[in-house]
């Protein structure tokens, strides 16, 4: 794990580093009241699916403290539409608390320990999607990554940027291309950021470059994450995704999915059934403080699309390695040995 | 043709419309001096491939008064590297100083006469595309667009953008996506401020959503401009051009590049062969003002991509539709009607 921690608990009180001000500004929003990582959450200063999970498992156990559990569950539920780990790690607490509720123990005290719980395994499953992924990779490997999946995303070493980490420790990480990741430039912002950190050799590049860098310089993998995967591998993660994937099918370049098994959505069949937040237009129409289309001009803001399963040449998780079963409409779940 | 005009040219004096200041504000640069043309081009306060030429056609009429023909021919030729009407312009007028002055006429107002020339032919060519390229769309057509090749690209009402206000003034147009088209945001300032001057109906979204649109909404065709086409057709055009023509046809939607016949270069057998300008990373980096990344980020800036020949639908020329002859490695220069 990173010396920076996008999220800190201690007896009653959190602490969120603000990611909407990375990289100019380290500002951490200290709080002991569950509205404040509602906002947190929707507002994007805390982000990434699994960070958003553990960020709502300590809302709730703040929440248990002012004795506002219940609504805090549905609020904390609706904040963000599409990583389904915010669901999963909901249920994981309320699960808890229920149980401890039953043997007359404290709920409070249960949510909070729940809580730490999930936080600690997703350092875990990072080391071990790390430890998985790297060695898809080949020596003195250049890869592409789209939007954050580090730290900042999970509060262990990452995802697909973890995977990226851990090679380079290897010393088989030659550089980098990061997708600046309109239109909140989670790329050019963070990932760049933690890069820097790593000491690890990178380029920005626009999202659109991508297509262009994958056909005509060495690009030997892909690595993204994934808000949700549906049952038959369908995997939704930041807008984007989906054409990269297109353009790595294009020139035969592995597109890997690194994401944890609590990402996999079993109740949901296939990648249409996944329900796409929409966000606020002004999020395209500007910069910062800069506006860059015309005074009344429209926009839409997707923040998600849908990788078709037959695009994804694998997802390393922190169970093992997946590969689509041919015809690649299903995925096999037996873990596959990764070579 | 639009009632902005980006360049007009009257009795040695050059306005040229600094393109790099819209949406927010209209400033002209005067000249007298090829120089200032030269740097306009440079620094994109003139720009799109067609305009491109015809600013530097007007610059040589000022080099002609200023006895700097030659000098100005060749500093005027490197302003742009992938633009080929950028070259085929210069020839023109450099051709038609060259018969002036073995017929004892005035080279000055030869190269003033060539230039002009050049800006009506483009506004008769933008016209006959408009109409050709209309013809290839339904009914209340749904589509999409990149960067901008309208009035500011070409002086007439433009190639791609030509054929949606030629199909919107048959009432063909429902509705316009328009990428905003990183880093220099052509499509959200300059595309989104054509279209709310001709009241047509538009959507920005960000690159990397477009092909996510594609996927999950009705986009009947992408319309597209071209830098260069080579001579089996691959395209070279704005950066995330390649991208685009993968997500089309991963979905069968129609990929039409509306360029005029100048932008053929049968000198480079195929896009491989062409040189993409590569700008300055600061240009990915910032936002105006904003800057975005970390002080010390690395990024690499492609201007351009290419796509190959067998992505494209079909060119909508100045001398009709042109389609690839199948095995699709090669043009029917044929023309071929368009349904």
């Amino acid at each position: 794990m990173s010396d920076i921690a996008p999220i800190s608990y201690d007896d009653g009180a959190l602490r969120i580093l603000d990611q909407t001000l990375l990289p100019h500004e380290m500002r951490f929003i200290e709080t002991r009241d569950w509205r404040d990582v509602a906002t947190a959450i929707r507002e994007l200063s805390v982000r990434g699916a699994p960070l958003i999970g553990i960020a709502a498992a300590y809302g709730l156990a703040l929440a248990a403290r002012q004795g506002e559990f219940d609504e805090a569950m549905h609020d904390l539920a609706e904040t963000r539409p599409t990583a389904v780990n915010l669901k999963w790690a909901i249920r994981k607490v309320e699960v808890a608390t229920i149980n401890a509720s039953r043997s007359s123990r404290d709920v409070a005290a249960a949510a909070e320990e729940e809580a730490r719980r999930l936080h600690e395994k997703q350092i875990t499953a990072d080391e071990a999607m790390g430890a998985l992924g790297a060695q898809l990779l080949p020596e003195n490997a250049s890869v592409l990554t789209h939007c954050n999946t580090g730290t900042l995303a999970t509060g262990g070493i990452g995802t697909a940027l973890g995977v990226i980490k851990t090679a380079h420790r290897q010393g088989k990480i030659r550089n980098v291309y990061v997708d600046e990741t309109r239109p909140l430039l989670q790329g050019a912002r963070l990932t760049a950021w933690e890069l820097s950190q790593e000491g690890i050799d990178y380029d920005i590049i626009v999202d659109s470059a991508a297509a262009g860098v994958i056909a005509s310089r060495r690009v030997d993998a892909v690595l993204v994450g994934a808000d949700r995967i549906a049952a038959n591998g369908d995997t939704a993660n930041k807008v984007g995704t989906y054409g990269l994937a297109l353009a790595a099918k294009a020139h035969n370049v592995p597109f890997y999915v690194v994401a944890p098994m609590s990402t996999w959505d079993m109740d949901t069949s296939m990648g249409s059934a996944i329900t796409l937040e929409e966000r606020d237009p002004d999020e395209v129409l500007s910069f910062d403080i800069a506006s860059a289309a015309p005074e009344d001009a429209s926009a839409i803001n997707p923040a998600f699309d849908v990788t078709p399963c037959a695009l994804i040449s694998g997802w390393v998780t922190d169970r093992g390695f997946l590969t689509p079963r041919k015809p690649e409409t299903e995925v096999s779940i037996d873990q596959a040995v990764a070579r």
